[in-house]
């Protein structure tokens, strides 16, 4: 059955993988410009963010297309008769960027690597097996028993992240500062609220007997958590990372100082 | 004969060709992020990684295009009737990568200048060699005998590359620190296993009645492939020039010290 979307339901979905790809190209352009204020040992949580934004920028670009090819024009109504929207390219993207994400929030802490080796590698697994046992149900039909089912599956590996980051990570942060303590405590926060928006969006077709509304709905939902979870998060993560290079008494080389009586420290770039 | 695949069969080989693409374009951008971290003396090596993944990105966009065109959507099935799908790509690819993937191995191990050198041509020599034979088979109908024939003739130069990587080059790990040792043979059975997905790929058409499974089957492999054999490869060429980086004493620009007493350790670059 083709979906028939009016002009402002297909504009919205439109609009917000547009704002998506501004926000992600931006996000890019920011962590590449920002990135000699951070510390050379603490970098690689912020290439970490650099990479995730990328890869979801080039997705965006593919989902927006997918859309724009979906739906033709005809009497005021956009119907989608044309080549199926791919909802493929949120799965593959995730699969990339959700280990990503994860590793961000690891490498920045700066644990002993026995401990950061053991988390990332458990982490990877569960997040590849939490998109992996999704994507089944995604393109279930609506109504389906097996779109159900699928949610359960992949819901163990989400509630298996959240034990690690709540509980194994909480033991971890001791030797952390206060400033990066509250950090790392709003970022586990972010992750449990945007993450939470997305078994949301994935029930909707279940949920909503309009199917037209369901699809919009869902779409801007997952566009408005995308947007949460990677260039805010990013964020965070670099406030952490900038923290650490204070504590470690970084200065970002050329700096001068402000009040060093009219002679600047110049330091050789 | 004009090839059928149904909306998933299309889709999953889509999806992986776009998945590459997001590999490639991740590694690119990391490989270049992450270059200040190794030694002056031993990025060369970091240098041909980014170029096997500059050039992958380059063939997989095309890739994915020729996809596009060769198929039209019709009453829900993807029929092959446009443009024929051009496997030369991967042909013009591995001519370019696969002496490049060996000379990332054999550059980063810094031996003598006279032993690198005899490594490279004769390595290169064989890998131009082992693509060359294999192009022609590609191309032949898939129960000729001549895919047959040329896959064999190819299979000459791939077992004198085994050869060298294993028994010759074995000789010269001695001088190789511990760490460095067990990274060299990680890439070496890389080489094996990922590179023995290529010939399984290739023989699928003689070897599934299918032809649409087929097809679905070798893309989905030669793209698995391309990943663990570039991206993942030069991850692990990129983990040898850091741990002798290491070795060397080599620390990054502008590394501040963790507890350097209040007084930031500021280097000049």
């Amino acid at each position: 059955m083709d979906l028939i979307l009016s002009e402002n339901q297909y504009n919205l979905v439109y609009n917000s993988f547009s704002f998506v790809i501004a926000s992600m190209g931006a996000a890019l352009l920011f962590f590449l410009l920002v990135r000699n204020r951070v510390a050379p040992q603490h970098r690689m949580a912020l290439t970490l963010s650099t990479l995730v934004v990328g890869i979801a920028l080039y997705h965006y670009v593919r989902i927006f297309g997918s859309w724009n090819d979906a739906f033709s024009f005809t009497k005021g109504q956009f119907i989608q008769n044309g080549k199926p929207f791919n909802e493929g390219y949120r799965y593959v993207d995730w699969l990339l960027t959700v280990p990503l994400l994860l590793a961000e929030l690891v490498v920045v802490l700066k644990l002993s690597s026995a401990k950061t080796r053991s988390l990332l590698v458990r982490l990877s697994i569960a997040a590849v097996a939490m998109i992996a046992l999704g994507y089944p149900g995604e393109i279930s039909a609506a109504d389906s028993s097996a779109r159900t089912l699928w949610a359960v599956a992949s819901t163990i590996p989400f509630l298996y992240i959240l034990f690690v980051l709540f509980v194994e990570l909480g033991k971890s942060l001791d030797r952390q500062s206060g400033t990066v303590k509250k950090l790392v405590d709003s970022l586990r926060y972010i992750i449990v609220v945007t993450w939470g928006v997305y078994p949301i969006a994935y029930m909707l077709p279940s949920l909503i007997d309009d199917q037209a509304k369901a699809q919009v709905a869902r779409q801007v939902m997952y566009s408005l958590g995308d947007v949460l979870a990677k260039p805010l998060f990013g964020l965070l993560v670099l406030g952490i990372a900038l923290a650490k290079s204070r504590e470690d008494g970084y200065v970002e080389a050329g700096t001068s100082e402000h009040h060093a009586m009219g002679t600047p420290e110049v330091v050789g770039s």
